[in-house]
């Protein structure tokens, strides 16, 4: 199934791209000058093969999951607060929910690998297992995991899709999971584990070391390919970094947007666009994390990151208030003339 | 006017801010893991003296005014383009429109020295004269219009409080006026004019050493005294830069935020601080211009700004969109709970 999606990705238009930019260069300002609000009208343009694109329904999905790794003192944060998080994103209280509500985004819970049982029934159940395994010690998960993460993201983005979502977020909550994102980069990247690991939430500087070494011990012990991401993915990666990778892959299938948020979700792009350079096309950065390996991130990314506002949450934070800068983008190519159309030249 | 003005700052409420500290640390997400977002609540708390700040009616206020300094070719845009563009505004069609209308923002366009006799009576008159001089041969403007530049600026703004807007954004239009903004920069930071002089709407790159000499030369034949903002704004500035300062100082001084734009919008509030330091409290930046000058602009002015999308349009573009970015942050603030309420601790 995952063969078949990455098959049916679609180069975007860029005939319509080319016009899109026609119009953009002719709207009352000086060519170039609102920036990144040109360049996202552009991309939109490209996407949905139209000069005027639009968005209508915006979703934010978080997936939920838990990591083996976490009991080698990478976190501060308890391991029930993964569930605990999970279960307050139904009652909308979270960072996500908060923000999300203000773009007027739904946000969509998924547990593809809390260590509990979940009773609440509005959280999706996709759960693979409790949990990854710890990395230090043989791969986070096996291939065929890694393979059905990855689907399940697929998965819920084509239903989403189907109920009318015309614009993706990609949210995450499990307690430990700066660690694996900073494992993927590192190997997909080809950086020191040093160079791209951070204090994720709030680890005290002084265990920053100790994280370091884990995942210098976890690479060097699977020794993860990294041309091959599913490879990476299954031996130092979490369910739900294959999950947001799926629903990338899922979203740009059906010739939709998806929002990358902040360091987790870059991780997961890497592995998305990897499996398929197309994915890209339909990627949109947000913010630039706070966290340490958010430069490298971008650097690999090679996508722009209009928000500075040292966010370092996580949950799909950032993505929600991407949706409103996008519907600024919008705003700029529906609500201005052309100089054709205010009659005057510049 | 001017003097009893600034008397009326006062101080922001530093326990509220305190108290508004207290209130998002304990928010269900790691300490300061929202950045800037919590830093926007914090610093809105301390203006508004409340732990549950709020926005309601936003405007943006667009001063148009020419420039004496546009004869010495600092610019390739028409002049004629400032009374085209403020007319526009009226007609809801320039950049700052188009994004103040999906920021739910009204747009306020004031004639403080357009050179044409303005015939829409929906632009409001407060015409000091038809341009500032050519500041290479004398003063942009005398002492009493400098100051009356700034006072129509404090009318505007209170009027538009007595109407009720409680929160404004600056605004501005007028071809060759990031001349006298990098000249402004230039004198108040001590800085050459080529470290913080640009290209502006497009000046091709061969022109930029003549804007470059343009400035210096007005520096160094009016003698500017960087202590004095009244004497830096009359010798070197323009009735716009003047009248946004007042804005500020004029929100300021009913407790009300400002958003300072881009640029030229950062030149005016240099002189606003300078001429009254509590001012800074009631200020917040927004987006980082993509014109040479912004980072020491910025620099100067020691506030961050979170939008970082290449913008260099001004208008008030950045302050519509920060209008947003301040939504999300109060949302933050309504809508997340704390561990208290939530009934964990991380």
């Amino acid at each position: 199934m995952l063969e078949s999606t990455l098959r049916k990705i679609k180069s975007v238009n860029k005939k319509t791209a080319l016009k899109s930019i026609e119009r953009v260069d002719n709207l009352v300002k000086p060519k170039g000058s609102l920036g990144m609000l040109e360049e996202i009208v552009v991309k939109l343009s490209a996407i949905q093969n139209t000069k005027f694109p639009k968005i209508s329904n915006k979703e934010i999905i978080v997936f939920a999951s838990d990591h083996g790794i976490f009991e080698e003192g990478v976190a501060i944060t308890p391991r029930e607060v993964t569930l605990i998080q999970a279960e307050n994103m139904i009652l909308g209280v979270t960072g996500v929910c908060a923000l999300a509500k203000n773009a007027n985004s739904k946000v969509i819970v998924v547990d593809v690998g809390i260590d509990a049982d979940v009773k609440n029934n509005k959280i999706i159940n996709k759960k693979i297992r409790k949990g990854t395994s710890n990395f230090t010690k043989g791969p986070a998960m096996s291939r065929e995991e890694a393979i059905r993460s990855i689907e399940i993201g697929i998965e819920i983005a084509n239903s989403r899709i189907d109920l009318g979502a015309d614009i993706l977020g990609t949210g995450e909550m499990g307690i430990g999971n700066t660690t694996p994102s900073s494992a993927i980069l590192s190997v997909i990247g080809g950086y020191k584990p040093s160079e791209v690991t951070g204090i994720g939430a709030n680890l005290p500087l002084e265990r920053l070391e100790k994280k370091i070494d884990v995942i210098d011990k976890g690479i060097k012990f699977n020794k993860p390919n990294k041309n091959d991401p599913i490879d990476v993915l299954s031996k130092v990666g979490g369910f739900e970094i294959g999950a947001m990778a799926g629903a990338m892959i899922g979203g740009a299938s059906r010739g939709v947007p998806v929002i990358v948020d902040g360091f987790i979700s870059s991780a997961a792009a890497l592995i998305a666009i990897k499996l398929e350079p197309k994915v890209k096309d339909y990627l949109f950065a947000s913010h630039f994390s706070k966290e340490k390996g958010a430069f490298l991130a971008s650097k690999e990314l090679g996508l722009k990151t209009p928000l500075h506002l040292d966010l370092r949450l996580g949950e799909g934070t950032g993505a929600a208030i991407m949706f409103s800068i996008i519907e600024f983008a919008l705003a700029m190519n529906n609500n201005m003339v052309t100089f054709d159309e205010g009659g005057f030249k510049l």
